[in-house]
């Protein structure tokens, strides 16, 4: 198996956990559970596919990605009451997905012969859109969007240590494992430390 | 024409007219009326189409749809006025046209020869994604998503008896007209009686 | 350069000036802004692109339309604390974008042979879902469905010249420009004068 594929299957995995966290938030069935799982999971890959126009989406043509995120909802559906905190499980289990969507998309980007620019659109869309997708539908404020948060810089830097990496000559599971580490490093140093980047703040009025 | 050319066309009309209700609960005027009919009669249908690959959506091979769910609107538009309840109509129209909607991805995604998983997961899209639309479109907690009822699980159970249906060695009629009255027969239970599986519910904590 | 280069240019760099005026009221940090800004500058063309069966969508083959759209996002991130009125500027602007994005989407299905069905489709699909999308991510009421005003009708209007235009025999230039033309027209006069056509309203309840 391919670095990019063990990558995928990962990022389906961990972000279908957060998408069954966020389905016990809203006290649904099991069935439900399985569906916002699999929302979160396949969204930003489905985007991925779709613009890049590769014919059908990954998940048609592997169907056992939609098994994978059906047994994570499965087991959160069974054992998330065991946990203190469900909101924090599923930043943290968010963080983790993120960091390994970002370089799955730069590395199908890549085996696909994109360019820099579209490796660094594809890296950032395939790790934002799934979580922003179950944002949505949840009809909450996007985890995307929260200001004073680094979350789309995580997946932007992330890939672009990726395309640095490519630059430098080094060969392309070390670059996805540099996008992979940066991105994670980023966006937890964001949630335990507070990084963040100055944020657009209006003037105060002039008196 | 064919069943699933039926199916598409009463899947269509149908969720046009649960659009058009919605927009008349947004007090849209006729125009909003019709795009919002129009979304939510070709979503799931687009997606499907997206997902598989298909070149065009139906909607730009067949624009009579467009025209189908515009004339939809129009009669609403007129009519809702009439209605004791606008939003009981909402919830029983988008019941039939969730019963006609599953078994007509099923349909297409038979015509393409797809394994009984690729049938399963276009069922589910097809019925659940244009009504999504409209709720998240709205700004409303999408009725796919409303605790303590049946709708994915009924699009899915409905799209299972089509696949044993099939396995069973029916034709693809008998499978289709099964996969619709398993549908709408658990849809309308959980309206009428309130059928629901058990949902997550927090363990109370211990003392 | 064609004129429909030049109003899909136009198109999603003025789109994204309100992408990022809406970032601005989120209080995002420059990369969400750019984030922000390139969803609603390409949300509508990616629309379009996929439903047509393109293959790889527009700013995929030319990712300068996501630099684009950076830049927009930069400007706006170090200028609109000079703006007296963010929320007017988001407005006007989204005005113009719609006046232009418009006639891309219809000169695009036009150059596909498509006929007028799609081409008001198109036209009205490019201009409406940039904005639409923006609204959802910010979890706002699209202006889409602003209850009271002309938004969709001036797309599906100016729309609607631009086929007149055609079916009159005037060369595409001209039909564009009277498309463009109409669009503006009508949503400027719906934000000056208040124009509208007539919403929906419930009957007073009988006495």
């Amino acid at each position: 198996m391919t670095l990019v594929a063990l990558l995928e299957l990962a990022s389906v995995f961990v972000f279908a956990l957060t998408g069954a966290l966020a389905a016990s938030r809203a006290q649904l069935d099991l069935v439900g559970f399985v569906f916002l799982a699999s929302l979160t999971a396949v969204g930003g890959g489905t985007l991925r596919d779709l613009v890049l126009g590769q014919g059908a989406v990954f998940w048609v043509a592997r169907p056992q990605m939609i098994g994978l995120a059906a047994i994570a909802a499965v087991i959160v559906f069974f054992t998330a009451h065991l946990l203190e905190s469900r909101y924090r499980a599923l930043l943290w289990l968010d963080a983790c997905a993120l960091a390994v969507a970002v370089p799955a998309g730069v590395g199908v980007a890549l085996a696909q012969g994109q360019g820099w620019p579209v490796l660094l659109m594809m890296g950032v869309a395939t790790g934002c859109f799934g979580g922003l997708m179950r944002d949505v539908v949840c009809n909450e404020v996007p985890l995307v969007l929260r200001a004073g948060e680094l979350y789309v810089t995580a997946a932007f830097a992330g890939a672009l240590a990726a395309v640095l990496a490519l630059a430098a000559g080094l060969d392309q599971r070390a670059a996805l494992i540099a996008c992979a580490a940066v991105t994670l490093a980023l966006r937890a140093g964001s949630l335990v430390f507070g990084w963040k980047l100055p944020a657009y703040r209006p003037r105060p009025p002039r008196r």
